[in-house]
């Protein structure tokens, strides 16, 4: 494993630190927050993509938890430190966790630590992806604040579960759906759905999917070039008979869905390549 | 805080030690288990009250995560060696704690510890609580192992911010109920509640619920006294018009909801007294 660890407050510690006592609620109950942005590092050096946007929605995550405030500025010093010491060339994820606290200390600090990885697979790669439904009804989250919809939280077991149930049947990733029938998000990624000219993704108010960065990058591109871009929910059967699938978020790229439950989707070269590009990973 | 924190493999070591690296997927996904049980320290010694059920259903955690089966032999001496550290008097709980492994080291051990923290609360408090909703149906769980139903998961972040809004509203804790409009269990107990002679549960099977213990435990003696205990769901309505109801939990025993959702509910300290007493907790 290539992994750097970073505390705040800290700096760079040695990565088979214990970072986490045993009386922290991140731990405990998986009551904190996190989020990850993509690391490039070639000739040119080593810079975070996006950094700001991804940072403004760990703050979100925060607020949407009722969690203090995080101190950014403290961050991105931390970070830069993290940057300035990592020397891995190609692709990386960097991920910024943070927790509530401890469980018996009230006020007392959580832990709070970045992680740098050396990326394990090539980005953007094709995909076959089954459905698997989250159990809960497209507008489950709209009056449900407590459910904690579009907050990256530490609370990822079922997140996890799915992936392994994907491995277990021998595919890729795992779309989710709705208990009415709905596409939502992936485990780790954001839907983009091609109908013509016009592309879509899930909505996010009511859904309680995550508000997707890279998918925010990618839509104001798309509207940039005068290609129209929307917010609305499709069926699964809508997915299969589309003009072209993609899962995507900050690490793996535009990752195009090649088939859904068995049925291969219309594959677009022309539209990977674009969004591809307005991803920042460069041409497919 | 009066806690001690003991390490699979390691034993006793201090509180305030971080014992989980930053790789570890208990942190960064929420992926692992835990269970809890009930100490009490008095004259007689210190005894861990219903340590079997609860490995055993530390054990069912695992599998049903698709984990590695637990070292139970070594879970018992690591909890006799706590044990026999721990001089606080009164009530404590006992809470062993396992996650997956690490996330960028297949087959890398995760973090295994235990905690043993004084109680800060008197045991079966009176509650008036509120009923939120998970969004699911009361069946959603029964096809979808990959919800992790039953599972005492770390992925707990839903719980507590439940908690956090029965705070908000200034009641003591929640009911969650199903899309459907069934009661299912609190965000850390079970739900019991008496119509005449006889006491009903919420069924474990589809509906996603925990296997409480306690509740096992108590319906056991509630039979051997000829009473009638059976599983089935029940509206809010029903609990608001039955002739008592309870949340039960290792930890702080049996706690009478006084009020649901504003409406009172009936009391009955004869009741009371009895599923105290047979949950272990004395006469109320």
């Amino acid at each position: 494993m290539r992994q750097l660890v970073a505390v705040l407050g800290t700096g760079v510690v040695d990565a088979s630190d214990a970072v986490v006592t045993a009386d922290d609620l991140g731990i405990n109950r998986g009551d904190g927050v996190f989020d990850a942005a993509r690391v490039v590092s070639d000739a040119a050096g080593v810079r975070v993509e996006l950094l700001e946007p991804h940072l403004a929605r760990f703050a979100r995550s925060h607020q949407k938890m009722g969690m203090a405030e995080p101190d950014l500025a403290a961050w991105r010093a931390l970070i830069e430190e993290a940057v300035a010491a990592w020397d891995v060339p190609g692709e990386a994820i960097l991920k910024l966790i943070a927790t509530r606290g401890l469980e018996h200390e009230p006020g007392a600090p959580g832990a709070s630590f970045l992680t740098l990885t050396a990326a394990d697979t090539a980005p953007c790669p094709p995909l076959r992806v089954i459905t698997l439904t989250t159990g809960r009804a497209s507008d489950a989250f709209a009056d449900a604040p407590w459910l904690l919809g579009g907050v990256k939280s530490l609370s990822y077991a079922v997140n996890v579960a799915m992936a392994r149930e994907a491995k277990r049947r021998g595919v890729d990733d795992v779309l989710f759906t709705s208990s009415d029938g709905y596409c939502l998000e992936g485990p780790r990624s954001g839907l983009l759905v091609r109908f013509g000219d016009a592309f879509v993704t899930t909505p996010v108010a009511g859904t309680g999917i995550l508000d997707s960065v890279t998918i925010g990058v990618v839509a104001e591109g798309l509207r940039s070039r005068g290609l129209a871009f929307s917010e609305r929910l499709v069926t699964p059967a809508e997915l299969i008979a589309s003009d072209g699938g993609w899962l995507l978020s900050a690490g793996r790229g535009v990752a195009e869905i090649v088939a859904l439950n068995g049925s291969p989707l219309a594959t677009d070269a022309e539209a990977s390549a674009l969004l591809c590009e307005l991803a920042g990973f460069g041409t497919a």
